[in-house]
């Protein structure tokens, strides 16, 4: 079906002059939104209409951060320091995760991605990420995808491991089908020596292909830095042209004045991922201060390692409290302002323009919320209700192009059991094999 | 029913040695937990056995802090200055508050905290509080509940309203059935007269009512009553006898060091509402420090103009999160502290001792979440995936007594429909007179 009316449903809009119009109609057509206009449908219109009285309809959410075969390891360790959280718990874990376990941990994420109403997301992870691409294809998803780089190794294995990011992220871009994409993602400046991240900023240039990396996610990462360097990791990475092509720089929880002024007027981005930030005890990124300079933010969940969830309405609502609270400012961060982070900016950061919008020209990749829930009454204030009261769980539908994903809360390519069984399975052989390893 | 066992159920507990209990089974006879033990069941049970495979069970929630009345004013307002908030959006709007809107916005709050898991609250509100009582006794919900009393007035009207919230709270008491009680809860010292304060202290020594009140929310206050006093709202309530009997003192943000020391070792507890203290820029409790001097700390949503939902999961997500993000200090309250404020502590806080927990001879007082949910898997760590993961639409199944409120979902005392209708036409008449009202 390519053509379709989806009528008497109320609006949520990234549009600043109209955050909500009632009682509409949404007509799509080959996948993009052909008409957005007030009930009732004049009489002319040849589509099916499918009355969904009751419906809110909004931009579907872009997740920009995440590690998706993690979320095998949901629980694993929580509420220890950072460095033995890594150290005894996660890396140990991840050494054991073989091809089988990620398709598992990436399914999972997948499934619950969709069913919590993002639409598209980034993903970063070293092992296996041609599996990774295959099941998002499979899934109805957009991604942007990495094969993930940490630094460490001889200049071979370096090299080695560049060609293959690049090699991944142009396959991707040209198999993607304008869905899924590649993109070059060095882990971190602490875990990659600046002649590494050099020789990836030149393969981006090459390729044309956008970078991301995690950046100034900790105080120790930035006082160590600046020990070995003498600088910060944000001027250090600026030094190495980081910053003269599209780049997602991930977390910024602990970056200064100067670092701010001097991404102003580049063509970067941030991934604020308040959540895994809060959970692993790296602080509370300076947003007001990054709005005010202009720069441009969109949300992230980060793993399930460390959220422990990929619901982005508890992101939303998460990132626009903890900086009323941390400034003693209510009026900080309205709204608006995480809303947009959620959908039209976390949608250019990824390379889909026109997305994250509910405009007439735009695809249609957008979601459905049951407005009857408790929680969601009175009919006061939609938009309010989805930033200050909504989770995942209220989403019962997921278009992208035009096509549902999910109906009804059922899922439409996806086997939900199936997945749930196999994480179940692949967790308990992994867990075994953890405990039992000497 | 009086006699049932629950059978092949996980068991989330507030026991510190086992956290889970997995595949158990739960007897419960005359609203009581008579026996909690490893499946399979003994031959010799004559109870009808229920099997609830793949269903976790743990104690329900307790909110310490509500004004349900207030449910109709969700979304009102959010992002704005609090005297602005209050000045323009919420009295403005609690003015035209009937008797009808109350019993509107009550009922929906009920409907929301019985269907994300809560099973006992504490409500204050001036208006109608009597209809509140009835309503509750409807629900099955256990409370505490009290007639607010703001301090401005006649002396006249102080003993009026004081004689009124009096036998109010020692009516609902007596016919409460040992589910619902009274309480005294002057609104706050910046509301209320030191000698207001002194006559309610003086009646709750004399009916043996607990006391209740909001204590340094904000920094202003706490400047301003230092300035008017020459001391902290603490240290002047401290004089005026508050802490010689049970009382809840809610929010506390601004507590300072020897206020905490003189809290120490009185008889009482705080209620701490950390989306609500976000949300109107309030600020961010010293909770690591009020644990380390000994205190007892449960958790509210305050009501839902300033939350915006009474999702008691979320809270306890909050709470944690909160803390780590502000000291970055990932070790800083773990999900069992969390877990305990939301169940065992707010119990006790509330007067209901043996509640909150999951064992032999506590009251039958539990609720159910389908671990089914994509959120929620693998099944690594269901302690952790409670705090971390789960939220208030997890939950399917609310037992009250050994009585069943909502079953899969389905509330069994409560007419959700109708209350949702009522809700949002009382809140559409609200809102033409409101904006009607020169």
């Amino acid at each position: 079906m390519n053509h379709f009316i989806l009528d008497n449903v109320h609006i949520i809009t990234t549009n600043k002059e109209q955050r909500v119009l009632k009682q509409h109609y949404v007509e799509v057509k080959n996948g993009i939104i052909q008409e957005i206009a007030k009930t009732p449908i004049p009489k002319n219109k040849e589509a099916p209409v499918f009355n969904y009285q009751g419906k809110w309809i909004l931009p579907g959410m872009y997740n920009t951060h995440g590690h998706t075969p993690m979320s095998l390891l949901r629980g694993a360790a929580d509420d220890v320091p950072l460095n033995r959280w890594l150290e005894q718990h996660i890396w140990p874990r991840e050494a054991l995760l073989n091809e089988e376990r990620v398709k598992a941990g990436t399914s999972l994420a997948l499934l619950e991605m969709i069913k919590s109403g993002t639409v598209a997301y980034l993903d970063m992870y070293h092992l296996h990420m041609d599996r990774v691409f295959e099941l998002v294809m499979q899934s109805g998803l957009k991604a942007v995808l990495s094969r993930g780089m940490i630094g460490f190794g001889s200049k071979r294995d370096l090299e080695s491991k560049l060609t293959s990011a690049c090699d991944m992220a142009k396959t991707w871009t040209d198999a993607g089908d304008s869905n899924v994409k590649g993109m070059l993602f060095p882990h971190a400046p602490y875990t990659c020596p600046p002649d590494f991240l050099k020789d990836v900023v030149e393969k981006a240039h090459q390729f044309k292909l956008p970078l991301g990396t995690h950046l100034a996610e900790t105080k120790t990462e930035v006082i160590d830095h600046k020990k070995k360097y003498n600088k910060t990791p944000v001027s250090h990475l600026n030094e190495l042209g980081f910053f003269d092509q599209p780049a997602i720089l991930t977390h910024l929880v602990h970056a200064e004045n100067d670092d701010l002024s001097l991404l102003k007027n580049k063509p970067v981005s941030i991934s604020h991922n308040p959540m895994s930030n809060a959970k692993l005890g790296s602080g509370i990124a300076p947003i007001p201060e990054m709005l005010d300079s202009g720069l441009s933010i969109g949300l992230g969940t980060d793993s399930t390692a460390s959220n422990n969830n990929l619901d982005m309405f508890e992101e939303m609502r998460f990132a626009a409290l903890l900086q009323k609270a941390n400034q003693t400012n209510p009026a900080l961060i309205p709204a608006e302002t995480v809303f947009d982070m959620a959908t039209i900016n976390g949608a250019k950061m990824l390379g889909f323009s026109e997305h994250g919008i509910m405009q007439e020209g735009a695809p249609a990749d957008f979601i459905m919320i049951d407005s009857e829930a408790a929680h969601l009454q009175p009919e006061t204030n939609m938009f309010s209700h989805i930033v200050y009261a909504a989770n995942g769980q209220d989403v019962t539908d997921v278009f992208i192009n035009g096509r549902p994903i999910m109906k009804d809360r059922e899922l439409q390519t996806l086997d939900e059991e199936k997945i749930r069984f196999e994480a179940n399975a692949c967790f308990k052989d992994l867990e075994y094999e953890f405990k039992n390893t000497p």
